[in-house]
């Protein structure tokens, strides 16, 4: 019996030999005197022709099976090949009609039945590849970090104190005590920082977002960055720099974004800069606003594009009083009384992508920021102790994973990109 | 300036050429005319010599620092090199002094400190060791599956029912509603077979372990694998084989390896395989025994030694009454009655290290199994629903890494290998 053969590798089989696939009746069609089989696995499609003489018996969509036959040229079938002379063996009992049409070009469900199905919905080719954009981007980011001095960690889920934002946490019942999903590994990569100098994690975290929106999910992937020995923010921004050229260059290479049509963004150089200051002069909001508008990062997402030909822009100096205790300073503020901070938002074609800046690296300013929000130092003690005992200048950023992937394949919801979402009205599939 | 000089890269930096160093003050020692201040970097030691004349003023151990000095011969230096003539500039204020004594060769505090301390206690180059082998490992399995058409996948961690196996789960409340932390990705891998054929993922997996042992952590991280279009657990197997042997390649080539003395196992071109039954007479335990007990485990570990060189066995065959409700049975047994499984243990240095087999595909098969064992099918009908639309025959595996670590380096205590252990008592830091 010859070897698997796989869908992708057809077109250079040698036209007459006899190969053996294995996959998914992705399609049937039955004319008066042929029968088309298309055959689906994880490479792609392919043509199998069922002509009279032989068995016509062909199991429904969706089982799987084995076909055995001949390589045969033909100009008008995917790839220029097809089999012919086939014989067709089931793997398994015949299949259920699917809720959702899987052959069609696209998928026309409507998403919560999509979601509802998720386990069926994401067999089809184009959903396929949407994941598959996640799942290069996940190998671009490591590869980055892995080439240039990063340790991979690993730090817990489970948390002893609400710490961070206080907010939003999800509460567990822990052996009869209390315990909360992390929000975010912050204050543990921080922590690490002192041991590797530079680490990174991929991992869930965790919000009680009780925000039902197209842009929150209960649960999504993290990928988590953080670095020692910096100068300030700038040398955070060009490590997220040369991460998303990684991404980018592995999402190009994946196959997924031909397949999906995607326009992959160039990543520049350097990605331009605008203080929030001058951001919110340059969209003509008023100088005490505190944050940034929808409508004012739309227009800072043009203004890169039309005066630096960029899809990214890095707005720093976010006003202190909205960043985390955790924030430094803008670099040559007066003490106590920084507005600005060495923080940063990335925009990625108008729309918030990434957050991060340098932290305090100070055991004492971080009592003093602690203090300054109204908590009492002690709760945060295990953490500090890293600060007590000699840490570098560093910072640091958060992607979220499913936020990149929807605004590269132009998803208007999270949900469309995650395969089994979370949110305040859904816990299954 | 110059730019910043790794501690490993000096052995090749020109003698007599100014660097700039910047880590930790790892050890200070002063002598009548003469300061050793010995600096840690992320890649190793760097000797500085600080003589008389100019400022003896070196900060306390574990200060960040950075060090401008002349690249100067020195056969008695670690990497032959020290720096001469060196400029010391603290980065933060002085460091308080550790819990634990960094710069000894071996940490020889108790396991409660370094736990209670692991911020400080990981920066030890022995215990960051450990971790690297970790982190090697992950790379290790990640390369192996990505030249092998695997896809990652990233499962919800937050699930609605507690199915599985219904004992041990942390429930969570989940916006006024229960939900669970997911004990493994197991029945969303399966689901994501479906999808991509190929599937891993890397992620926290939940435990509510009562047991107080070495060996049970209450969230640890699972390394998942599952496989579709299989013959049976044989093809599992062979993965898995190629996967252990991507893993242990990266440890021996990440340095760590070294630095711990680590005897680093062959992985034999294919495991030596026992039956469940024959392992049970070979060890001299009575033909009905459901299990394997330690003893036993370590008496197959020699025997494959002594008999295959190997330090790995796997046991195959074991009796479904121990496996999960997915277990597919053993190929040709009588249906419905089938005593033993296509599942196998893969047995490390004597030890249990890997649990995987084939799993069931049929969906008549699943409702019947999840009968037999007194459940109701409905409570699975999002998984089910796979079955039910076309699943190729498949199977996978999982690895614990703190367990594959804690092995690999002779840790008796999964704790002694986890930066941030979480079990029955410890919820911090």
């Amino acid at each position: 019996m010859p070897v698997r053969t796989l869908a992708g590798d057809l077109p250079t089989a040698p036209p007459g030999s006899v190969v053996r696939l294995q996959g998914w009746v992705h399609r049937r069609r039955e004319l008066a005197t042929v029968t088309f089989l298309v055959l689906r696995d994880r490479t792609g499609l392919a043509q199998v022709v069922v002509r009279s003489g032989v068995s016509r018996q062909v199991p429904p969509e969706e089982t799987t099976v084995e076909v055995t036959g001949t390589v045969t040229a033909n100009p008008q079938a995917p790839g220029g090949v097809e089999i012919t002379e086939p014989a067709v063996t089931p793997l398994t009992d015949a299949a259920e009609t699917p809720p959702v049409e899987l052959w069609r070009p696209a998928l026309t469900a409507a998403l919560p039945t999509l979601l509802d199905h998720a386990a069926v919905a994401w067999r089809h080719p184009a959903q396929k590849a949407r994941w598959e954009v996640a799942a290069a981007s996940l190998r671009g980011f490591r590869a980055t970090l892995d080439a240039t001095g990063f340790t991979e960690v690993c730090t817990p889920k489970l948390v002893g104190t609400a710490t961070e934002s206080g907010a939003n946490v999800f509460a567990v019942d822990y052996f009869g005590r209390p315990a909360y999903l992390a929000q975010s590994p912050q204050l543990y990569k921080q922590q690490m920082v002192g041991v590797f100098e530079r680490v990174y994690e991929v991992g869930p975290v965790f919000r009680a977002e009780l925000h039902d929106t197209v842009r929150h999910l209960a649960e999504y992937r993290s990928l988590d960055v953080e670095l020692g020995f910096v100068r300030d923010h700038r040398d955070v921004l060009a490590v997220l720099r040369d991460v998303l050229a990684g991404m980018t260059d592995a999402v190009r290479g994946s196959g997924a974004a031909e397949r999906l049509g995607l326009e992959v963004p160039e990543v520049p150089a350097a990605f331009p800069v605008i203080h929030f200051a001058d951001a919110l002069a340059l969209v003509g909001a008023p100088a005490d606003e505190p944050d940034l508008a929808p409508e004012h990062e739309r227009a800072l997402g043009e203004w890169a594009m039309a005066e630096h030909g960029s899809d990214f822009v890095a707005v720093e100096g976010y006003p202190m009083a909205k960043r985390p205790f955790y924030t430094h300073p803008e670099t040559g503020s007066a003490p106590g009384g920084a507005r600005w901070s060495n923080s940063f938002d990335l925009l990625f074609r108008g729309l918030e992508l990434v957050t991060g800046g340098q932290r305090l690296h100070r055991y004492a300013d971080y009592v003093a920021a602690i203090e300054a929000r109204g908590e009492d130092p002690a709760t945060y003690a295990s953490y500090l102790a890293a600060f007590r005992h000699g840490m570098p200048p560093h910072g640091g950023f958060a992607i979220g994973l499913e936020r990149w992937v929807a605004r590269l394949v132009g998803a208007a919801n999270l949900r469309e990109v995650t395969p089994f979402p979370r949110d305040l009205h859904r816990l299954a599939p």
